[in-house]
């Protein structure tokens, strides 16, 4: 069959290039006689292959040299607990709920000392962002947390808090590599690579130096398990074990990708900007389809849409399915539709789904 | 290039059917119009996936119903934490000490509680197995922990400690599927996919229901991690988040050639001993080489062996090299080389090999 349409809001689709260097390399890696995937992590070539992951990934995002890059297993929920165990050093940190991910993140937190709820946007269903300046935040807060993308409610945050002396930490899971981002203003920023980056099986933290050799208030560092131990697992370059080598390759060609093919985030962002203004501007266009959220903090990544009611929701996604545009049901928290349409998904997948969504209109409403 | 025989002590090397498979469906999974890199782990697609993998490795490992398999990230390292955490009810366990891993596990179990070392074989630098019937076990044990094989000192267990009401907990990473294991003898059987199953970046735990819902005594199951608590992430059938899809479906397909081109593990057992013998008779037979393994715990799947000296070693690994024979090189805690002749290394690998140990042998001696 042709290849779909995927608007899975993660996994999700990688650059079709990208996927056919892997193919084409998956038995033999440069000349190797061997698959990326048998490779020792201690061998010559994987270790370029590692180098050059990250210094890719440092140039793409523009990481300056105070921060160091991680790859972790586990995904970004196992970064959930990491954060706390590691950074949590007045006992407490703010938490701003914004959505699902970041309600589990300060759960998780709980588990090791306080997070406490600083702001929240539950009261409208997570159809916005909060003012992040006319937050009260905690002088003594460790850290403050945000989820700066909101995959579940199709949300994304304009401005982003910052506090002189704390630092901020964000789960970019759903929109990292989509758009420039100033990582200066961050202590730490991580996300599951499955959206924008490689195949699911790892999480990257870039975390600035300083915060390193710490631990939550109440245990010794010594106490953390060892693979929950950024200080640990950075200072051995992420091979305190075998790191997940085939995420961390597949990372390595999708920063090339965005590199050399795409030429960089500013215009990954133009594409985005683009890509997004399709299906938003369509969706403000007529009155069969309706999107909840409060236009200026509209995601990029993750665009929610509903139809007059459930059952129309549902003969939508299963005519969808049919017509090669595939996992287009929301998440079951929101209900309707949810069109994740990342970096990958070409241009021409929005505006044949737009299409799409007209002939239905035309034909259900 | 021609493949290279690998004789990585791990990532090490796949079947060859197995790359090819994957390399086929890479951008088109059965027709889905999506590579299993860019599934859904919601999706019917994967779901049938996971569900068969799971189903596939309890026919080949013979899983009785009343375990739990799950598939978790963070490799072997991390169940190294995972089992004291969730089974450390007593708040002390017996750890025998018969290498480099095991000695890791115990360490970070000893975070957690007392990992009280029950025996050790450090006498004789790992090179024989203690006899498991001698052992003076703690009653008050949660648990005994073997590493079943030693990747590093090439060593493997016979027996297997049995002590009524105490449950095994052991690390098979490196024997896995390698030859046939009797499940009930265990509480608990954890291994890191990377040597005989999959690709880096997974580990798979099989677990007996009854030691599930519990914790490390001064803790409440609350309090573990999310993301190394065994009880959840077997409750929500390894998608609690979202789990290492592509192993899984790499898990999958060795699983497939196991059970469908090998014929089982019986078979799979009369083929590594074949192959083992090849290499350890050489070894035997000749003063050149020399392997330092008690013989009836040499392992099947791990050889180690050291030439004359330091810089003949470094020779010989530089000539197998250039030969084709790549990763012979062995580990720092014992010099000298490893052959790791898992599953996947073809018997003619290890004909071969032979063969030019003997060449280099007569160049050399
Ligand atoms: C924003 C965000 N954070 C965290 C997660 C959880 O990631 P993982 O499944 O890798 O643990 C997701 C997953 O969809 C997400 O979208
Ligand atoms: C027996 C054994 N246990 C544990 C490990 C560690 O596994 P991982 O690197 O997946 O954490 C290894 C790795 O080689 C091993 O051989
Ligand atoms: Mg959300
Ligand atoms: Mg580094
Ligand atoms: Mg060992
Ligand atoms: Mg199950």
């Amino acid at each position: 069959m042709a290849r779909v349409y995927n608007f899975s809001a993660g996994p999700s689709m990688l650059p079709e290039a990208v996927l056919k260097t892997a193919q084409a390399e998956l038995l033999d890696y440069h000349g190797s006689g061997m698959s990326v995937m048998e490779m020792s992590h201690r061998s010559k070539w994987f270790d370029e292959i590692i180098q050059n992951t990250e210094a890719s990934l440092r140039r793409v995002l523009n990481i300056p040299d105070n921060y160091k890059v991680g790859f972790f297993q586990g995904g970004a929920t196992q970064q959930f607990a990491m954060v706390p165990l590691n950074f949590l050093t007045t006992g407490t940190a703010d938490y701003l709920v914004t959505g699902n991910f970041s309600k589990k993140a300060a759960e998780e937190a709980a588990k090791f000392g306080t997070a406490r709820i600083a702001a929240s946007s539950k009261d409208k269903n997570f159809t916005y962002i909060p003012d992040v300046k006319a937050i009260d935040y905690d002088p003594n807060a460790s850290y403050i947390h945000i989820c700066q993308n909101n995959t579940i409610f199709g949300t994304k945050y304009v401005d982003v808090p910052q506090v002189d002396g704390i630092p901020l930490v964000a789960d970019m899971s759903s929109m990292i590599c989509s758009e420039p981002v100033d990582v200066s203003k961050y202590g730490v920023i991580y996300f599951g690579v499955q959206k924008n980056v490689a195949p699911a099986g790892m999480a990257v933290a870039i975390v600035r130096e300083d915060l390193l050799g710490k631990s939550a208030k109440g245990i010794t560092p010594a106490q953390i398990p060892t693979m929950m131990n950024y200080t640990t697992l950075l200072e051995k370059d992420s091979m305190y074990n075998t790191p997940p080598c085939w995420c961390i390759y597949m990372t390595g060609l999708v920063m090339d990708y965005l590199e050399h093919e795409v030429g960089g985030l500013e215009e990954m962002k133009r594409r985005n900007e683009a890509k997004a203004k399709v299906l938003y501007d369509y969706l403000d266009s007529q009155d069969f389809y309706h999107n909840p959220v409060q236009k200026e903090y509209r995601s990029l990544m993750n665009v929610t849409f509903t139809s007059p009611d459930a059952d129309t929701d549902k003969a939508f996604c299963a005519a969808a399915t049919e017509a090669g545009f595939v996992n287009l049901k929301g998440h079951r928290l929101v209900g309707g539709m949810r069109a994740s349409i990342y970096n990958a998904m070409p241009a021409e997948g929005v505006d044949k789904l737009v299409a799409f969504m007209e002939q239905f209109r035309k034909e259900h409403q």
